[in-house]
């Protein structure tokens, strides 16, 4: 029997932290302490983890003691509060807000695209943007064998990329639509149900907005590829869970339709969904609650010799948040990283 | 008091015929008759214009006798059918399926960008697929002041693409998923609602679909640009009414924004819609019904620096077919060109 570890989940009540647990149960994650931890509001609620009954703790400068693995999902601010208590008590946390992804000394990773960045860690790995995961596990493939030199990316994110209480939202508007009642709009900031707007994050001077700067800088830190060139438009629309994206690509040659096909084919994480006859891609819908990244219509660009067109579709909470986190965890139990790398001069 | 014509509408029940009819009252068309064509299965119903009742007429030989115009908006294999009967008759169609559309002899005619085409029809003027007239309205104005070399778009495009008969059936469908139950897809291919798939239009050898090669093909006749370089995803989305599109602009050098945003605040068919600190731009609900383009989100594109992005949205049913059809029936009568053109050697 293996070794088997104590791990904490910072955030345990949010979509993300109750796919966490799920996942932890069905991937079979040997763990031999878990501990949820939240916010005061939530402590005292239970939740049933393979059998057991475990009450949710309020989150405190002794939360992480005698922990290996921190799980954090409860955004930026509490990622940030909580990091130098989880470093200094030796647990490692992978962390599934933006507080760190950039910080040069946290490795940013998907375990399918960089997973060697991780052995550089310094008590902190960062979990990438979801739409990132999806689009890197999706073209890593090709862009190994040819570099990628542009990358135009369309997305279409569901509302659970703003969490469970968006999800209710767009039902609750949709029944009110049909009743012919006027929607509320009160965690998005307008009606998503049978609309769709470009992505609410914060507009930066340059016009593009946080999401799509993350596609731009995360995907150019987890390919070590500094100089790729991408540019995203992300629009968030009213389909309840899985982010599907239009991806355009371009090499400094052509790229064969079939030999993009048979690198997917046999890529890890991903699963080619083409059904040219009848006319089946990747949907949303198929893709909730799968592991695997749905891509399809490979197709040769016809405005560019050297570009290729493809679709996707992944669920953002699973590969797009939680999946790859605890992916992460198994590959520092893997490779026996759980222990900070050591840094000279440090 | 100006002249009037005679008008019929081919195809009255359909959802473009619906908007047809009530384009011509709004705008005060010049009708002194209209006549509703349709199928014999709709033939006999009524419908109320300008406070009188008109009842719908099964289609036939002599149905075009006395009309100037003809609104088709049937489908191709009706529009094909009976083509020859109108012109012989004296009537001009303006046409909107995409039977004629690429065919030499037939203008394809968006009134705010070709309008000087519609001359040289010879009885037939065609009406473009929605998608490419609201992408043509919106970038034609930059086109003007500098070539466009390439497009990247990614459509958003709502279920009245496929008609009145889709939009019942996503609501249907979102009705029956929020009751616990399976949606049922009897007009679309696959559920629409709380989804969306790739444009289920008929596949070509390339991958890419009719509604993508229609982009292509149209806007390079609409433009008079045979080089211009496109390519296209098109995607429906639950959205009831009004497409969206992000669009991804190349040129052969830079394309200031702010002139950009000058040329578009000005250009006919176009309202400018930013908000950059409310985060507010076009989104379908408020392009719904109206007759203008919502065009916002333009930026420098920060992959290329002979870049642009832009994000549109804009009414499918009405500047996206029955508008622009009644505006290229102004035209005509603006310009005197109900008559055919004289072709030599005809």
């Amino acid at each position: 029997m293996g070794q088997s570890y104590r791990v904490a989940i910072l955030g345990a009540t949010g979509a993300v932290g109750t796919e966490l647990l799920e996942l932890l149960d069905q991937r079979n994650f040997p763990v031999s302490e878990l501990k949820l931890l939240a916010s005061p509001r939530s402590a005292g609620s239970t939740v049933m983890f393979q059998g057991e009954s475990l009450t949710i703790e309020a989150v405190n400068e002794s939360s992480f003691n005698n922990v290996d693995i921190v799980l954090a999902s409860a955004g930026g601010s509490i990622s940030k509060q909580w990091v130098k208590d989880i470093v200094a008590a030796g647990a490692v946390m992978i962390d599934n807000s933006s507080a760190f992804r950039m910080q040069p000394d946290v490795p940013l990773v998907v375990p399918e695209v960089n997973p060697e960045a991780a052995a550089a860690h310094q008590g902190v790995i960062a979990n990438p943007n979801c739409t990132t995961i999806l689009m890197s596990v999706a073209v890593y493939p090709l862009h190994q064998v040819l570099p990628i030199r542009r990358i135009v990316a369309s997305t279409y994110q569901s509302a659970s990329g703003a969490g469970a209480r968006a999800m209710e939202e767009v039902k609750k508007q949709s029944i009110a639509i049909l009743q012919g009642q006027e929607p509320k709009a009160e965690i998005l900031p307008y009606p998503l149900a049978f609309n769709l707007f470009p992505h609410n994050s914060k507009l930066e001077a340059s016009g593009y907005c946080e999401e799509e700067l993350k596609m731009v800088n995360e995907t150019r830190k987890i390919f070590g590829a500094p100089d790729l060139r991408i540019t995203a438009t992300c629009v968030r629309v009213p389909v309840l869970r899985a982010h599907s994206e239009a991806i355009n690509l371009e090499f400094d040659s052509p790229f064969a339709v079939e030999k993009a096909r048979e690198l997917l084919i046999q890529a890890p994480g991903v699963q080619l969904v083409e059904d040219w006859d009848a006319n089946y891609f990747p949907m949303p819908i198929d893709a909730s609650g799968k592991d695997d990244v749905l891509v399809g219509r490979i197709r040769q660009d016809i405005s560019n010799p050297n570009g290729l067109e493809l679709w996707l579709c992944g669920d953002q909470i699973r590969k797009g948040a939680a999946l790859n986190a605890i992916q992460i965890a198994e590959l520092l139990i893997e490779k026996n990283l759980l222990k900070p790398a050591l840094v000279a001069n440090s």
